[in-house]
């Protein structure tokens, strides 16, 4: 018999995720490690429970289910993704690139196939980062990028730490995080962006990501009164991070189209209503397909910051805390998903990732591969992120023809 | 026996205050209703007890301690100010009117000395509106310019409500917040700003104050990804709201020196690394000597806001939920005030007011002056802020002489 997608059941089980942690517009909030994430985690335990999957897991809270293979000592061919959201998330990034690997394995289930290699379907903690920076953390101290204690000691915004969340959702496993006994990586994940749509791809090839550069700033000024204090007294770091975020944003604007840059989160001091700031934290990041121009971007940043710190009295303290990228995906994997894709009768169209994606550790460490379906009107983080049951569909009958060709039947 | 001002008691005092809530960096912060704020109450009350005051509060929180007159029809003579502060707060901001009060009526009771007309020393509750706002929020509730009902209704950043901080901090008096029987209202306050210290004036008479309007902005824009959403397909809240910040900056800049424009807080939505912002609040406000030009810079102020919102694609909400002033104080009470200040050989200097003070709530029921002592280097709302001994009795040397003159002996 041989395995097929059921679309239906692979839509039925992400409107299911989606339940968890709803959002009033319809889309979904499930930070990483929170009530929700648990919730959702424990829903996916139990469905691949019914299909006889080992479950380990990891002591950073990555979920790695796997099926058997014929042939006991080869490598598993791996796939996956996340189930954590942003806080206004949709309900397609992170959890179609699980579930769709869940279908893939139910398809072989019902047809009753044995791969030669084992199989395992992996759900990363926290690739968001928006409770616990940095995002791909799971993946990160998986990969061996980032020490798994060092990761445990990070705190979200209200200071619980990555340990202490772990410990109440009870999602800390046994296992010592380490790179696994893996001969190929693949990842389907929604494009995030309107290319596809636009150009009337079905799949999305992914050959390599951009270069993203993490900065959290601190500007300083000296607290005062909004009223007795003359205008050009003071030393407001809420305006001078004024002055940045727009930085941030010319800065980006001028790297289109390969280039973005964003400031996304900020925090003030005192954030009283009686008084000019003095402390501003915020969050930026600059990101291109070309990584000198990435590194040029950080330059033109920190020129913009000497001279808005000079010129207002302030002082900006920069910490760039993390890097992605570049990342050149393989290229042979890249050849099969394109080859699968045409053999369903699908148009494909190589791409460039923006963002970043637990497949940009793994990179290094195994054959590795994404492929990306299309997104209606490139919306996401959104409530209103979308993509169609068939498109979802015909992601995960490539993703099921190439793990049937990388395992052997 | 002549009453006397003694200089050292009054510093200890306001020294003995500033020991709560105190900041690392040596100032206070006894955000309303706190338990800084609640013990920061019960020593001042203590201290009152000793003199033999009546203690009485109202539903608000204000309190009034009540010195028996030899005429006891006559109207109370009051004084007084505020204990609470901003987060960043000094230890003079408030506490130095409330305390040089205290001083007078020490001075009376060691001279064994009864005004014909009784006196009054009040503490006002909130009236800096970090934690609740608006500012003068007692003084406001008491003077009947806002319903108590809806003050108490206000919750905090946190969701808790005024009356539950009252509640919870034993502050809510049996007395219905209402204007008293007073015939003048006094209050001493710092500066807060660098002109009298500039001029060598000892003691500044507040003719009157500046014009403020207070708004809270809500901009709207769409949520989306930072990575994969391209610069010119954004509508970043964020970004919106830091031209409001430099726009309202530019204003204040425009209006100098007569006019100053603030934004203070700010909070933004989701507050996610990963996400383009979508929906973030800001708290400004436009202030003037002259009522007619804050006016003008709130139009100013309204144009800019139109046309980045149309520029960029997103919504701003405009609450002018607030105005104070422009007051113009009692001139007799101010000639009273300046003569006493010259019998003591005190220099002084006319202002005007650009912070809000509980004063302007009192100005339009009774006869009401205020009187500043130097504040070093004009700052303010800020740990360093600093009056020597020697100014702040100064100033209760003046206070002493009005009230003995208004009340009678």
């Amino acid at each position: 018999m041989t395995p097929t997608i059921d679309a239906d059941r692979l839509w039925q089980s992400i409107m299911d995720i989606a339940a968890i942690g709803p959002t009033p517009e319809g889309g979904s909030c499930r930070l990483a490690l929170t009530p929700e994430d648990t919730a959702a985690r424990a829903l996916f335990l139990q469905w691949c429970q019914k299909l006889g999957l080992r479950h380990e897991q990891d002591a950073i809270g990555n979920m790695f289910l796997r099926r058997a293979g014929a042939d006991a000592g080869a490598s598993a061919v791996a796939f996956g993704s996340h189930l954590d959201t942003v806080p206004t998330g949709g309900r397609f990034d992170g959890i179609a690139g699980v579930l769709v690997g869940l279908e893939v394995l139910r398809a072989l289930h019902d047809a009753g196939v044995t791969t030669k290699a084992p199989l395992e379907l992996v759900n990363w903690m926290n690739e968001e980062g928006s409770r616990f920076r940095p995002a791909m953390m799971g993946s990160r101290v998986a990969a061996g990028e980032f020490p798994l204690a060092q990761a445990l000691a990070i705190t979200d915004d209200n200071g619980v730490s990555v340990a202490q969340a772990l410990a109440d959702s009870g999602q800390a496993g046994p296992l010592n995080p380490a790179p696994r006994d893996w001969s190929a990586w693949l990842e389907l994940h929604i494009e995030q962006g309107p290319v596809m749509e636009a150009t009337g791809a079905d799949i999305g090839i992914v050959t390599g990501t951009m270069h993203a550069r993490y900065f959290q700033l601190v500007v300083t000024g000296e607290p005062s009164h909004v009223g007795p204090t003359e205008m050009n007294r003071r030393h407001d770091s809420l305006a001078a991070a004024a002055e940045v975020i727009l930085a941030v944003e010319r800065i980006g604007l001028g790297a289109e189209p390969g280039g973005r840059a964003s400031a996304s989160w900020i925090e003030n001091i005192p954030n009283a209503r009686g008084n000019v700031p003095h402390i501003t934290r915020l969050h930026c990041d600059v990101r291109h397909n070309d990584a000198d121009v990435a590194v040029a971007m950080e330059a033109q940043l920190r020129q913009a910051m000497t001279e808005i710190a000079a010129r207002r009295g302030v002082r900006i303290d920069v910490d760039p805390y993390a890097t992605f990228g570049p990342i050149t995906f393989d290229t042979g994997l890249g050849t099969l998903l394109r080859n699968k894709a045409q053999g369903r009768q699908l148009s494909t169209r190589d791409m460039i990732a923006a963002a970043g994606h637990d497949s940009v550790l793994m990179a290094p460490l195994v054959p590795s591969a994404m492929l990306f379906v299309p997104s209606v009107a490139g919306i996401t983080h959104n409530p209103k992120e979308y993509s169609t049951k068939e498109q979802i569909a015909r992601g995960a009958e490539v993703l099921l023809d190439a793990v049937l060709e990388l395992a052997g039947v």
